[in-house]
């Protein structure tokens, strides 16, 4: 943490879990004897309780989407530029609610929880989680929470498919969604990129087809490489080149061997090795998988207009210029299929040089569209 | 092999090796006690030796571009549909030579071969060998066929790197040169994707730090990988989209769970599973850091045009729109760096869905320009 905790964070946070005992049945039709969902909030509910934001994560994120859970964090959570007292998603107005996901291993159940059948963890065995489901469990905790709408569910990339879903399942339950970088489902290209990444981990030999717990390894080097292809895949070519050009490392000769010469090879082997002590590779394998059946229009034939008739939200669409995992393209089909249902949608496509990154970032235009946008929720929301 | 050679088939064809007993100093500094290469020949040199063309091969080809090694051969060689009589190089006019280069692992001396120093395979003791060092090669084989001037020196992706550097290091020895799908240097990008597939390589349990020769195992998973990884570049998005979509495979529902889902997942395996039978993992690696190091403009302080001052050659450059593997904006690059170099260069941005790959396809538009300008080069070179 800073040495002083700057006025526009939130400051100190607590994350909480809460526990659902009872059985939930899940969209592939198995079900979990119960589950637990770790979240955070921010800021205050009003006595109308009509100021509550949702904010759900992307693939790698977690619950702790601001402030600082010690001092001795040395980052803040993930979305610190979005949410805070005077930022878009202003904590003095908005009670700020950002939940895990079941299917993760940040706090919430997943592949790394201990099945109550077995007092084993559960591995592969754990059921498979989609979308759908991760909103029925949001729905969940919002019911305990005592929100029965939300002023506004926001999410970018992953997240974003979950506000669509929302949108769609809880019509009455959120009135704006905010959609950030996110597709109607993913192009072939990007299921073959989760392929990869999930080849690499299951086919480590320390894998052992997902009980590497009980072996006390884990597939390093198969998280690392996911992690580097989707560190590429995050970033636009552009900005991999301003960020790293073809510069040597400490603008070394080339080695002419295999140890690292360029300064993206040592940036991708760092974050690949760090992700390796912050996540679990079984989640990596679950929620990829969440991504490639996301496909709201296929119980339509393909008309995702169809998909979006339940829709009462308003929707803010956002997308980003050199965002090549997402395109704007696939954004426009979001906006184009709202307008086709009759629905009220705004767009803005954000120049910005940092490719899908880019909604983790403090640029400049992208906070302007949400302080405006979200402004305008709170005027409506009575703060 | 089809049960009838079709007539625009170079048909029958005998790989031959040439065997360079002398010392070669690499560009790395170290040197090969000797070396071999493996080459293939079509159509016939004529008396003024001046119909003569260089076909150059990229990462994971070799010396086999054209027609058939026995009647068992299920595949032509892997520019089928570029030579031939009557093809765009046509082998009734030009005598073509494709030679594979040292490093690889299909012919000529790599890494797979023995060191005769020590009597093992040389594994990762190979020296690195670059695109100069491939170029110098294939001048030396040049002068064993008595062939003093190329009519052409073609080749497409890491194959247009050689003939780029073809052209600036023998001026007096092309008097064309035919740049394909390529790149004046890889991005950050470029690097990145290469890193990880050696990563992926080098991980692999069973690479031994690249001894796996004597382990009696190769890096099957790591090659494989890699290989998924390249075949995602090579296509565009909208080629995977038009291939595979999001149809699962047969027709079926999700299965919930990690098998293959999707024809893509399938595509993806089967293309790796079948390249770690063909290919050697050590070559790969070395193959990849030369594109890396492929950067003629670094000794000018990242001026092009001054790296093609010596070219003498007229040069034609090909790109396709939807390549994002060398994007026409690399092709660009070339294509000015030339101009202000004072040099004779023309352009074709070819309309081709297949991204990268759209290089080896018979593209019509594609196939027209190669043919005109073809045609152009044999009536200079007297047939």
């Amino acid at each position: 943490m800073p040495a002083v905790i700057p006025t526009d964070s939130v400051g100190l946070v607590h994350p909480q879990t809460v526990d659902f005992p009872e059985p939930l049945t899940l969209e592939c039709g198995r079900s979990l004897p119960g589950y637990t969902l770790a979240y955070e909030t921010y800021g205050t509910l009003n006595a109308a309780r009509s100021n509550a934001i949702l904010v759900c994560h992307a693939l790698s994120g977690d619950h702790h989407a601001a402030g600082y859970h010690s001092v001795d964090d040395r980052k803040p959570g993930w979305w610190e530029t979005m949410i805070g007292p005077g930022k878009p998603i202003d904590s003095n107005r908005f009670f700020i609610v950002c939940s895990n996901f079941i299917g993760s291993c940040r706090g919430s159940t997943g592949p790394a929880s201990i099945d109550p059948a077995t007092g084993e963890p559960w591995g592969l065995n754990f059921p498979m989680v989609t979308v759908r489901d991760w909103v029925r469990t949001q729905a969940a905790l919002a019911d305990r929470l005592g929100i029965a709408q939300w002023a506004a569910v926001v999410g970018g990339s992953l997240g974003g498919m979950q506000v669509l879903e929302w949108a769609m399942l809880y019509p009455e339950r959120l009135r704006h969604a905010v959609v950030i970088a996110a597709a109607p489902r993913l192009t072939a290209q990007n299921i073959a990129f989760n392929e990869v990444c999930r080849q690499a981990i299951m086919t480590d030999p320390d894998f052992h087809e997902g009980r590497y717990y009980a072996h006390g390894t884990k597939p390093r080097r198969g998280l690392a490489l996911a992690r580097m292809i989707g560190h590429i895949t995050y970033l636009s070519d552009d900005a991999m080149r301003a960020k790293f050009g073809r510069d040597t490392r400490n603008g070394k000769a080339f080695s002419f061997g295999f140890d690292v010469d360029f300064e993206v090879e040592s940036y991708l082997r760092y974050q690949g090795s760090r992700f390796v002590e912050q996540f679990d590779a079984n989640s990596y394998l679950y929620i990829t998988k969440a991504l490639d059946y996301f496909d709201p229009a296929a119980a339509y034939g393909g008309d995702l207009a169809a998909a979006f008739a339940p829709i009462r939200a308003s929707v803010l669409v956002i997308s980003f210029s050199t965002d090549w995992r997402f395109s704007p393209e696939r954004s426009r089909e979001i906006v184009q299929a709202l307008y086709r249902a009759g629905r009220e949608v705004a767009y803005a496509e954000i120049e910005a040089a940092h490719g899908h990154d880019s909604f983790l970032l403090p640029v400049p235009q992208y906070l302007a569209v949400m302080s405006a946008y979200l402004e305008r929720i709170a005027q409506e929301s009575g703060r």
